[in-house]
């Protein structure tokens, strides 16, 4: 059985791999984190097309038999470029995330995202193709992606900066919260808990994971521990540190490449 | 006279661009920004030293007579390989800050910095080999960064996470704090409040300044109003926006380069 690739520019995917060996317990994976180049978020459309087909090369190379892009700025910037070159199946976060969203919402869809990924408008763009009568907003949370890579999830200033960034979404009465980008689920307890009950939270990590087991449609392993892979493109001993933290686990197979 | 080169991986440097503009206000500069591949900071010794050098290369070619390494991490890993193998003077960030520190500290030096520099322990090496007595303690403080680069330098939040990060350093008795990253200056406000009026602070992007004035001994125009460049690998107007803010100036002569 061929393992799954799932490809982020850094550590924030790693919350798919998650959801994805939740749904598939038995199907081997291979992670690959761009941490020489992370991250996207801030860089231009071009250069992120550039690195996902490379990042997708190494990946063929290795075997896979499907590709998840769990980076929501690649899937915005690259998803197209990377289906119409791969003659596997490549799967991105950005239409299970909207799909979640449409099928959920009373009509008002809040998206935060990288700066990146909300410029794309991607998510706009997903959801008035499933129902052109929902509005949507969309802003970015660029401080999200460091406190969660230094462990402040859980912290007061986490709580305070997410109050920051959802208060103009609450003002705008959303009903529905999308987190647009991989790296937010770690902190989706303390934005919970900003939102307040009655703002439904779609993980667009659960979503992509939901995707994949669909698109397999039972061809997965269905017994057997599976020995997952994990490539880096630099800093694997800060790699290994907050991908332990992420999956819980002690990471094994950790290998460090260059593109 | 040949422009002065001031290269960074990304905006930190601005800070130490405008601290020589301030110096030097005849002098045509040349900044370089690496913004394709920011951070620097998580990025291994190796990978610095590579990137660093392909600048300095670039830099070269537009007739600079001198380099200036504004950014710590660049200086930790790669001013050794720089000055090895360019035939101009170049001039780093760590070693006017170290000079400084032990000017002013009375035996108790706290460092602040990115990861990477830390890990490097450049300023620790660099203070003792002036005076092996004094005391230093480095901690990194990642999330300033991400906060300068947004705007929130002088916001509630970076004032809390100002105390998590320096309460272990006033603890530990220091009386000199060096800023060993060159955004850390535009948080200078907030990170005084924390740190009280009793301890010293060391700005690398101001003592540089003073050793390339030192270092050109009147060797500089004096007079003219400079025409200064801005090169960038990466999202123009991402780095037009912030420069902008950061310089309070419009960024004129703005260059995109592929490496």
């Amino acid at each position: 059985m061929k393992p799954i690739g799932v490809f982020d520019s850094g550590v924030g995917g790693l919350t798919v791999f998650r959801e994805i060996a939740r749904e598939l317990p038995h199907q081997p994976l291979v992670y690959f984190g761009d941490s020489a180049r992370v991250p996207y978020g801030t860089k231009s459309p071009e250069t992120v097309i550039r690195y996902s087909l490379q990042a997708a090369a190494h990946l063929l190379d290795r075997g896979i038999g499907m590709l998840v892009v769990a980076c929501n700025t690649a899937t915005a910037a690259a998803l197209p470029a990377l289906q119409a070159q791969l003659s596997i199946p490549v799967i991105g976060v950005v239409e299970p995330g909207a799909r979640a969203a449409v099928k959920v919402t009373r009509g008002h869809v809040g998206v935060i995202a990288t700066e990146g990924t909300v410029r794309s408008q991607a998510y706009t763009r997903a959801i008035h193709a499933l129902n052109p009568d929902i509005e949507v907003i969309e802003s970015s949370a660029p401080l999200f992606v460091p406190l969660a890579e230094e462990g402040w999830a859980n912290t007061h200033v986490a709580r305070e900066v997410a109050e920051v960034y959802l208060s103009p979404l609450l003002d705008a009465g959303i009903d529905t919260l999308v987190l647009g980008c991989t790296h937010y689920p770690i902190l989706r307890g303390t934005i919970e808990k900003v939102a307040g009950e009655k703002i439904a939270i779609v993980d667009s990590a659960e979503t992509t994971a939901h995707s994949v087991r669909e698109s397999l449609d039972g061809d997965t392993p269905n017994d057997g521990e599976p020995e997952h892979h994990f490539i880096v493109t630099d800093a694997t001993e800060r790699f290994r540190r907050i991908a332990g933290e992420f999956l819980e686990c002690e990471i094994q197979n950790l290998e460090l490449v260059s593109l």
